[in-house]
């Protein structure tokens, strides 16, 4: 279908297939509300599960053509790129173990890639993914998510602006409740898999939420992790992953931070947080409140910038929907991801060019492999006492 | 096109088409957003503006078929009803003066209606709709939306379950900053509109957002106004409608409370609230939090329910796509009561049975028509020197 | 004792006495530590209970010579007056409706008086203190202590600067809900004499704190009110005055706005709040977060001003304390009502003029007598069927 | 003077001397504020400044008789000493080099010590002051003042008593933004001292604020620092002394956490909190909303305990002189320490037993130690490249 864009351009939607995310599975489904909310992509094939029944039945589910349901990601990989009107980019949504094994076949099918974090569990599979992506010259995207939302890409413009001055300080934290109780011990499907090290890698709570407290640091302050120093570790006595960490960091720019990331504090379910201070002024940003700034230039008190309201900049207005106070939250930070993906992709597969300052907003393999680096040299210096351990990547 | 539900039914979706939100327009676009969401409805007509030009361009942006996007809602109706793939309903986003014309039409086309709010200008207007939409057997719909919020529901729920007790005091209000100044005298489109008696009736604050803060103390504490005392006022000199509304209700109940609104609140962008007092507990939702509702039981401390969190009831969840704490917001809860409404007017249409519990959840002509009488009291009222009047629909 | 101010003059402490306060009172144990916080009052005589054992003890309990324990206020008017080193103030913390009686009888001694809200229980007796206190040429000031919060202070200083223009619209409430069961039917003290009409006067509700909303609401915005139309109300069956009241205001300077007041409300402990808004700016002023105050000049976001901090002015700089942050409370804030009373008193014995801008800081026997008035004026409101009545005091 | 306390017992007011607190001194004032409050303690000596003349015009602004300010503290502890009527116990608030060498001549002279933190710059001096202390059996209470708040008592009453169950994780921190620009460097008096080594220590931040947070952690969670891994750094280039922390600490009972502390932050005054979660429930505190407690049981909402409020316990009760949202503040809170620090000199003085858990809650010369040994172990940390490094006292 195409269609005429508000600004007078035609533009077709983006054709879109999905490895993981059938029925009972959770993080799919949110990738669908973000890929309908502005009507730019066109989901039309899938391998929906490994089980063949509720993969056919999952595409059934969404509308999906009988003969584009695919039971294995290999196959469809292959016959999508055979096909005239097949996928332009695949959306894989499986466990983590499955992410580069994934990415990859389609890369090497000619299929760009938007893939779920972490990039890979290990350090290996994500310097390989860059180094395919590159070579295949296709887009691999990250959907470290919180990056769409509007006062997070405010901050980030005010960062780079200057409007903080030198940035001395940067902290994140990612603190949730769901793994106060050994519920992965009893079976509980989401847990069982997030504290398997087999299919999450070396760390379970630094793959499943650490990565999105570090991404959202890397991306408002403009730094990268240098070294690190953590404390990992358990508090569910027989897990058979860590379920907390403590990370201090030192940033390139000569900032000094921490990540802190747990599954295992009541009170929070979500709670996702990023502070970074500069020598003229302040900023925090809270998951649970997204549509509020706190912005405090030093010697003035604070001032709370509402998304759509009076002292929403360029970058936030660019991604707003509705006007201030009649709130956007997770689902359309997510879609403005999606948004900025699917333009990206398409501009890619067109041969245009892409204007770095819209590519800069949608993490991409780099900023993928950055955080599997970053558990890594978490993970390292843990094992050797908390020893301050390179994180950068490449 | 047909397919699979999630619990194996097949359903269509809702045919829909839509008079006003072509480009320019506000609200239409939310519409959309919200009709997308769960992607249970199909835009496929629409006459998107009393402009020609802009009509056909809009219809173009939204992708619908060159024949289905008309210049007139009359032959809109016409031609939809005599199509066998015509709409099952319209949408009507245009201002508040066109609603019970284009209403009509549809009503007398045998499809139905979902308005925006007001229902009307006139309380006569208002009567003559419940009268039709009784005669003809139709559904007419108020996109009242903020009964779609998954904790306006739970908080609905607590007060139906009597946790609170008898009731004993109802607030709401409804606070915006956006005519502080004199911008409907510039020109300002949304702004002009709205305040002038011919399109916007003869409040303009109250029609605006009155009738949501009305609406939402309505849904909530499950009781309706029996008189008003109102006093109306405009804080803007030379603005031709009231800005700024402080009323006294009654409630059929026996409880007593306030609905304000006001226009020129600088520091407030959409604060709509509402506060419940009963013998037992008090309950507070704030649509700039939407996600919390604070609940007081006389004798403890006040706890914060969080949507999708460990307090949420059935209510609740029955509207939650994400975890608490990945917010959800305001195009959820639009998405919520389009939802909603495609299920009862494809129920209505299929002439099965529709469970009174959810008829209840969507405001309806009768609801729409008591926002109108809420106006038309106050109005009433403010012009006797705030005396007591009644405000029973009916 | 007479000792060096830190200016470097001698400055003696204000002698001082009480009436009421005994073991088991509230109010005269928080008026006691307002005292000593500044160390610039002496409490030397007191008649502290009518019961003649409870008044002995209690004098005890704060040092006070045994001949200057009274068991009765017109004993220790008569007998500190004849006294050289006699009381120079009284502070009056009995049930209502002895204020006016005792007052009188102090300032006919030649003694200043502190009393505590209401003035009195009726309008007569408002206005013969009035009359009195010119006459006999005396102090008689009103312990309406949120006038004493630093940022209430700063917020009136900003409305005073004109930084939000003219005013538009004033609202204020205090909400508690300590009464929403029949505890004073239970013979819960407190409750017992605040319910009852011989002592707590005409309202209940508006006497006991409606007139601190009130006062709060003219103190910062600087006008009076014009007209009220009233709801009171009983929530609870059987009480025998009001438990909640609705006021309509229009205010001296056309301003429009709301004064409530409810005993009843779960989920609110002492929840006292003003907000002002100008065609320029608003501002929200909060009991419960006293250190804060939200201002939101139009156009801007908002910002939350901090005592102590960056944006505190120099009438919140002048009661401040402690570093921003650190924070003062209620005790605070009283004992700045105090320092400055002591201040008034103090010059206005030694015959020294007193700077017209420390005496507005400070609630007098006419805004005593305004609070009485608006007091009467919703009560006759509301028994003519929430008619709009004259609130002006004179 | 002797007067009869509430319960009917004779009691005299403490006796206290002060030594520093003189004009243009921060913190000596606060002490003075705390002392007078309640009534039971009188100041009536000091050596108020090293600088002869500031000490006598400053004794004379507190009314001190001049025999009895003196010019140098070795004089004042053998005058005291000598009198009948001589000082019981002397506050310590001079910069902190100077604490270790007062509170010995004091503790020597057979004076109880009231000392502000840190105990001392040394780990050295302090070991000496904890021997000292037990070798003349005296009394060294250390005026970490946090611990004076209803509700952090609360908080420790609740992790006591299990309601949080085993306790997994602990963190605090304190952020201050007063050391952004370089005032130190600019001659501020304040800051002057606080970051020259001689004077202030070997750590600036967390000699000043860090053991505030420090000890906060322990007193709630009941725990003590295992080992710490460190880094501090400097924000401002010059600075002598560091002004961030970030520091990871492993607990006794075998919990994690941090400690930051950074006083180059925009947009926090004194942002002190700490947060504790258990297996059971979370509890949150901070210092700029003194008056609330959030509390998290797991798998329920969280709910705020507002001091005096329905949920409040008995020790915070024992410490409430307002009713709930009458805020008490940080002056009211070092007034309990200072109320039960009186309580314990007096008893101990009079030879009566001490009740223990009245000594749990005023920090002595143990816990001022381990503020001390803290500080020590991160500096050491630090300077080993981040090693864990015990922190244990003793």
């Amino acid at each position: 279908m195409v269609y005429a864009t508000a600004d007078g351009s035609a533009l077709a939607r983006l054709r879109i297939g999905m490895v993981g995310g059938g029925r009972n599975a959770f993080i799919g489904a949110v990738h669908r509300f973000a890929m309908r909310l502005d009507d730019k992509i066109a989901l039309v094939a899938g391998a929906l599960s490994s089980d063949p029944e509720n993969a056919a039945a999952s595409a059934a589910d969404l509308g999906l053509a009988p003969e584009r349901s695919y039971a294995d990601y290999r196959a469809m990989a292959r016959a999508e790129a055979a096909r005239p009107d097949g996928i332009e980019a695949v959306v894989i949504v499986t466990p983590n173990h499955l992410h580069a094994p994934i990415a990859t076949a389609f890369l090497e099918a000619g299929i760009d890639v938007i893939c779920d974090k972490p990039l890979s569990t290990t350090l290996d599979e994500a310097r390989a993914l860059v180094e395919l992506t590159a070579a295949r010259r296709r887009k691999l995207l990250v959907t470290l998510n919180n990056t769409g939302y509007a006062m997070v890409r405010q901050a980030r413009e005010m960062v780079a602006s200057g409007e903080l001055g030198r940035i001395v300080a940067v902290h994140a934290a990612y603190v949730q409740d769901w793994l106060t109780q050994p519920i992965d011990a009893d079976g509980q499907k989401q847990a069982e898999w997030r504290t398997d090290p087999a299919r999450a890698g070396q760390s379970a709570v630094l793959a499943d939420i650490g990565v999105h407290a570090f991404n959202l640091a890397c991306f408002v302050s403009g730094q990268q992790a240098e070294t690190v120093a953590a404390d990992l570790f358990t508090a569910v006595p027989g897990r058979r992953l860590d379920d907390n960490a403590n990370v201090l960091v030192r940033w390139t720019g000569g900032a000094r931070g921490t990540i802190l990331a747990s599954q295992t504090s009541p009170g929070h379910y979500n709670d996702l947080s990023v502070r970074i201070y500069g020598e003229k002024a302040g900023l925090e940003w809270r998951g649970t409140e997204p549509e509020a700034l706190r912005f405090s230039p030093f010697g003035e008190d604070s001032r709370t910038i509402i998304r759509g309201g009076h002292g929403s900049g360029a970058a936030a207005r660019r991604v707003s929907r509705m006007p201030a106070a009649h709130p956007e939250g997770y689902i359309e930070a997510f879609a403005n991801l999606y948004r900025d993906a699917a333009e990206i992709i398409q501009a890619h597969r067109a041969g245009a060019a892409i204007d770095p300052a819209l590519s800069a907003l949608v993490p991409d393999v780099t900023d993928g492999a950055r955080g599997v680096q970053f558990v890594a040299a978490a993970v390292e210096s843990n094992a050797a006492g908390g020893a301050w351990t390179s994180a950068r990547f490449g």
